[in-house]
């Protein structure tokens, strides 16, 4: 008779296809059998009456530590970082080694293993962000950085210290074709951005809600299309990240329509925050600058286009950009001072925890997506698409056992979000006061209960780094060969 | 200890999720249990040897045995027609009680019925055609036939003995709303086909490949818009059947980018087959025939259309539009001669046996589409679609034991289709002479080896009518709303 | 040396190539030379002083005395329509000569004339409203009807007594590609606007507003596209008429992008008003009835689509859709009574008059279409697709000498319309109080001075029948060729 | 009694508006009369005796003489190059004066007028190249030649010396917004293209053919939509230059659609070229040299693009884009040797003769485009796009005399084009061999006729220098405003 480290009896199960009712057999951290009734004993059972079991979150996109170059500090180290995303029910993170410039990414990996290790509470995988892409970089380095399971690169089209002239993206790009890694693109043409931002500061309109004006929609659809076209070129997949509105979501549809392999994230930001959440506060004229993140949150309208996007299957994956700067402090928002311009104030807000359940209360139970696709949105097609499938990012037989068992509300009895019960060391929450139909009662890693009963219980330096897979199969022929 | 009735071990299974290797466990036709090494005895033990293991197809589109008003007949009876669909890896059949106009459904019900049961060798469920949409008929036979387990209903804008007006189309969409029901339409304008067949007539151009000019794309794809709008009007999801080309799915495409909730099918026909399929045969001008079918198959560039669609996610299934005529004998394509126009040869071509294998080989194993998609397109998606699911279209603990254990070929050793090889009752398939490079080893329904070794084995009869759950919720509000 | 009947000096004539300032000379009616400084005397002169001078307005799409089957007369009959005309600037109007149900159309041509006859102070061309396209008609009656100079036919796809099937539609093309007429239709798809009409009636919301709600936009598009549809297959021009927004332009933006010749016409009331002019008047609930036509007005971001389209080249012209009914008395708007649900209510606005004020206002005058693009669409593009020009439409030698001379107005000095300054018999404008900073100072037809220091001056009867050239030639071979 | 310099008697007037036969009196140069057999004597008189009238061509975009920084030399100097174009039909030129980067523009246009001077045989304006868009060039010294007459800039997206950044282009839209100006751009993505060489080159891919793959449509498109972006920011208009094919068609029909301001022109190499004819000849591996031109010609579907765009309105001008290099000689294609890679040999094709016949044969009696258009494109458009406007590219009371007096001939008549008859500097022409149904006959430019009877005739040094007007009024707001 089998003996399991932990069954959840009783799981109403959702993965990306199914929907079921089993009880799930966890030995060694992995799922070892499905079954009803499933015979055996067990060190420990747990009844999920019922309830909802999903795949634990993968979240694809958050910054955790991340080195700055203004002064400004980034609220959540790994600890608090995965602390917090084990709360919301996500039990695998990909924050992002960063590149200085004139140095290699391997100084980046080396340091931020370093400022991951004793630290992670759940599992943790990095991507790369790719800042100088010299061509010892593209052809030695990234290489190299593959075989040992980094497969995933994040490239930006703006910000000064960050951004990759076109040649340099299709470096990159012909680099993860040959290796078969993935490339992430920020999308926003930094010219017009600067361009903008000199009108509006000589014009004297600096305060928070200029941020939005800075950086128009139009200004990510071109640089979304350029990203698809230089992807295209290339003939390899690209994620556009942190997608925003209308303009970008009809070009991706485009591609799409044309059979080019373009991927889109989008995160709640673009759901539930838009452009008047920048706006004056009397009596805090830095108010606006908790919303502040880029691109900006658009308007009503361009978040229904962004629901659409999910329903219908163009974005591929929902992430936080868990990005969290505090508030109060001379290091977060305030670090070029209470007056400070709005291109000066930090660029980024929190969301590890909040992201699954937003989603599942405001995307499942409002009726805007149905489970399967909540399942694919948060954890499957991360897990794919970086390579962490089938170890992660679904409920199947073989992979970890990370899994979400939910509480579920009627309406009347939601839940109130407050900063002080969420678990990251932000000072504040965009989404304080938001009633919500949905939360995890219980986080599972790897079979250990992270989250549960209220109490969060896991030590630092319980979570392991993951190496990646590379996602798809090396290309070796040359991309030329469609123009000839 | 468990006992199973059925137990297939080492399986590499793939469902819409996930991959995995474990063993099944099979009691009463219904998976019990899903694990790595499972304890337990068995009545029978299958080694899948670490074979690929998809869910048993799920055929949203075939016709057996129903009654024409021409003359001709059918090559397939239930019993042929699930007999070769068991040997394609088809577990579940969905063909269509045909209205006649001036009777109620459910005459047509009890008819279709008579001609199933004793004979299905595979288990079916019924779409319902409605050919004459009286009020009688949307608002009292409809409602109580969804109430006994026809979900679906399919709907023709062309055949002059089955098309529905608009406003017909309108109130059937209108019932299906408010039933929860599913409504699939063949969409082509008849009246442009009408006056584009009598001018080709009428200039002497009657040989079988002026069928494909008689029904341009330009007719379907106004069809196509048409239906889109009326299911906007009515705020209910419809399924655009056998879409055949670029200009239906741009419009297809720009339905679901603005949110509609558009479904569509293809069919290996437009894969693999072109308009010069119907070209003229010196020695056989009624050669062409054999691939008469509406839509026409179109050409080269347009099937490449529709694999895009297919990778890209804009279809939901892939059926067969099995409609199986034979070319000799009086009874089949050559009803009305030899040398009849090709307005009066029967559309329709046999399929229901090599769409499974047709896109393993060219889809998944030449790399077009990987395989979650193979399973999501033709069995988990008609399975959801038609409320079939979760007992069909997947493999999942609760569901039915339908699987397919496929035998792949290296390059060079692949199998090639001849009708002789093939269980329908057909004379021909128009893909003779197709090298492909998967054929499934192993068919089981309800943990029946119904196919296994070369050898079909299942009693007419043994197959089971499935009455369909509705795929979704009623919806009482009056779709008006929007427009206010 | 030369003498004219009348010589234009210092005008500043504007035509839809150019922009110059010169003397007309008038001989006969005609446009006999146009120079600096012309030489020669004149039996009358007019000192433009340097006034804008365009060609007299052609008003494509009007109604005047048009048999009704509801009891309702319209206001204008060809005298105070054709004054009216003239008052605004406008010299040739285009009414309808409507074809009842089996009858011939040479009858309702007949009727016509004589309604005509005696009456009309501009000239007037007959379009033909075709609504029974027997086979005699398509085949015998156009094609004669078109030898004697009627050579443009309008078809409805809606209303009851007027809309043909699409079979219809196609023989009505193909007749007008065979013998070189051009077609005009207004597309609506009938059987949509009768389901929501029902529904909106048994909800009990019958007041004007709810027109609106029983013909959305998408209603019009698909007609829209349908009608594309037909066009390319017989592969012929066609005029969609009274385009009211977004979605029917972006149908034939995406047509002319195919290279498919659709043209399109628009009309002030897309312009201007708005489904919130329909709203209830809380003292008159049938206040809104004044601004019911069809399609109906949409809102202001649609109004901006069209105003795009204008500018943009996708529109070939703007009419007026001048359909005058009373909103006093018993045979007007209120032929059904004072509380007559929405559907029993004539549709139909008067604007023959104030259709060139309008547009030179707010058009020309506030920057929004240049001066060339207003001559193009309110008079040259006209002309030209209904086979008048060159002798009407434009200011050329040779051209009859129909002219606008303007009167313009600073800001703050505009004239304000009133019903009771225009010259039709309607007892209404839905433009009242609207200031508009342009009105025609002098309108010339045929050198005629018709309208003159605020002064009507033409007989009844002076305005002549033109008989209409083909607009373009006829095309013998069979539209099919493009589908072989 | 008048008395002209000049009367054409018996023209059949063709303007982009009209279409008539009437008397055109000429006095100092300009027209001064129109008239049915106008009165008055002439010093000389020309019947035109029924035959075609058009306004002579004004072609905006062609190259002579211009500095090279490769060796090449251009074949055509303003001698030659004028003295070709008037021979062609075209009597108004705009080549450009082209900015070294590290010197000022004023520098080029004082050394471009060097060039110009004495040796003009037609008239001409210039071009300005903005290769160095520093902020003393956009500040102050475009401002100022804006005022001396130089009112339309060209930027390059491509091409080492000449290309500008976004940011650059940004402030260049900027300045011609501020002042009036109009920008030209050439759009293809500099960095795709190196990077595409770099690979031919390296897979020794290196013959003329590989031009072509070398600037796939991708890249066109990529730039196309960027430079749309960047108008639509700073809200201006631009001219997209030689668009060649569908995709970048395809992103101004968008942009139209949405009410932007982007102008395109094509040229008759990207109607009548393919990328075949830069294929090898195994006598001449330079052959294909002379096709070399960018972006390189496409395929025959789109030149089927190209000719819709004509017809249905979406391109503003057709120009030739003359750029003259011998095929003989070490100072033409051959400049960097007879074995040369594809991207050592100088760009560009002659055709300032050859537009207008092209486009008259084959647009215009071919069918495809009407006469008006013909004009808008090859005269009236490109006058009023850079300012030359009313006084070229119309036939008008006031306008300069310039005419072009067709021969057309009848099928089997055709003339056939020699590089012998043209009169360039050039060694050859792409249309070697090609039949054309049109010539010019006689050409008008300010009353002389410089080519007549098969005769050129008119002194080097003749044309004059036009000074450009602002195109359009100066905006003075901050185009920022749209995006608060």
């Amino acid at each position: 008779m089998a003996h399991y480290d932990l069954i959840v009896r009783n799981a109403d199960i959702a993965t990306v296809g199914d929907r079921y009712r089993a009880d799930i057999g966890v030995k060694g951290g992995r799922i070892s059998a499905i079954a009803q009734d499933l015979e055996g004993s067990a060190t420990r059972e747990l009844d999920a009456a019922g309830r909802l079991v999903t795949p634990g979150g993968v979240d694809g996109h958050c910054h955790f530590d991340q080195p700055t170059s203004d002064g400004s500090k980034f609220a959540d180290d790994f600890e608090t970082g995965t602390r917090s995303a084990a709360c919301g029910g996500t039990t695998t993170v990909l924050p992002f080694a960063l590149q200085q410039r004139g140095h290699s990414i391997q100084a980046a990996v080396d340091d931020y293993h370093r400022r991951a290790e004793g630290k992670a509470c759940v599992d943790y995988a990095f991507h790369l962000i790719v800042a100088d892409a010299t061509k010892d970089v593209t052809q030695r380095e990234l290489p190299q950085l593959i075989e040992k399971g980094y497969t995933s690169f994040k490239i930006y089209m703006t910000y000064d210290d960050l951004k990759l002239g076109d040649r340099q993206i299709i470096e990159v790009l012909a680099t993860a074709r040959r290796h078969g890694a993935m490339t992430m693109i920020h999308a926003e043409n930094s010219d017009c951005i600067a361009w903008l931002t000199e009108q509006l500061l000589d014009a004297g309109l600096t305060a928070p809600r200029y941020h939005a004006a800075s950086r128009p929609m139009a200004v990510e659809r071109e640089a979304t299309h350029r990203a698809i076209a230089l992807a295209e070129l290339i003939d390899t997949p690209i994620l556009i990240v942190h997608v925003s509105g209308r303009e970008a979501v009809e070009q991706i549809h485009w591609a799409r329509g044309r059979g080019l392999p373009i991927h889109a994230e989008t995160c709640p930001q673009y759901l539930f925050l838009s452009a008047e959440d920048l706006g004056i506060d009397e009596n805090d004229p830095m108010h606006g600058a908790r919303c502040i993140c880029s691109p900006p949150p658009r308007d009503k309208a361009n978040q229904q286009f962004i629901w659409n996007g999910l329903s219908s299957g163009l974005f591929t994956i929902v992430s936080s950009d868990h990005a969290p700067f505090n508030m109060n402090g001379p290091d977060g928002k305030r670090v070029a001072g209470d007056d400070a311009s709005f291109d000066r104030i930090p660029n980024g807000i929190p969301g590890v925890e909040t992201r699954l359940p937003l989603l599942m209360s405001e995307g499942v139970m409002a009726g805007r997506i149905d489970i399967h696709r909540f399942v694919e949105l948060t954890a499957t097609n991360p897990a794919r698409l970086y390579g962490l499938y089938p170890r992660k990012g679904t409920i199947a037989v073989g992979g970890d056992a990370d899994l979400v068992i939910w509480d579920q509300f009627a309406p009347g009895e939601e839940i109130t979000i407050r900063n002080d019960m969420l678990h990251h060391a932000a000072d504040y929450t965009p989404y304080e006061g938001m009633k919500l139909r949905a939360w995890p009662a219980t986080t599972v890693s790897r079979g250990r209960l992270v989250w549960h009963d209220g109490r969060f219980d896991a030590a630092p330096g319980s979570g392991l780094f993951l190496p990646c897979l590379r996602p798809r199969a090396p290309r070796d022929g040359n991309p030329l060969e469609k123009w000839l």
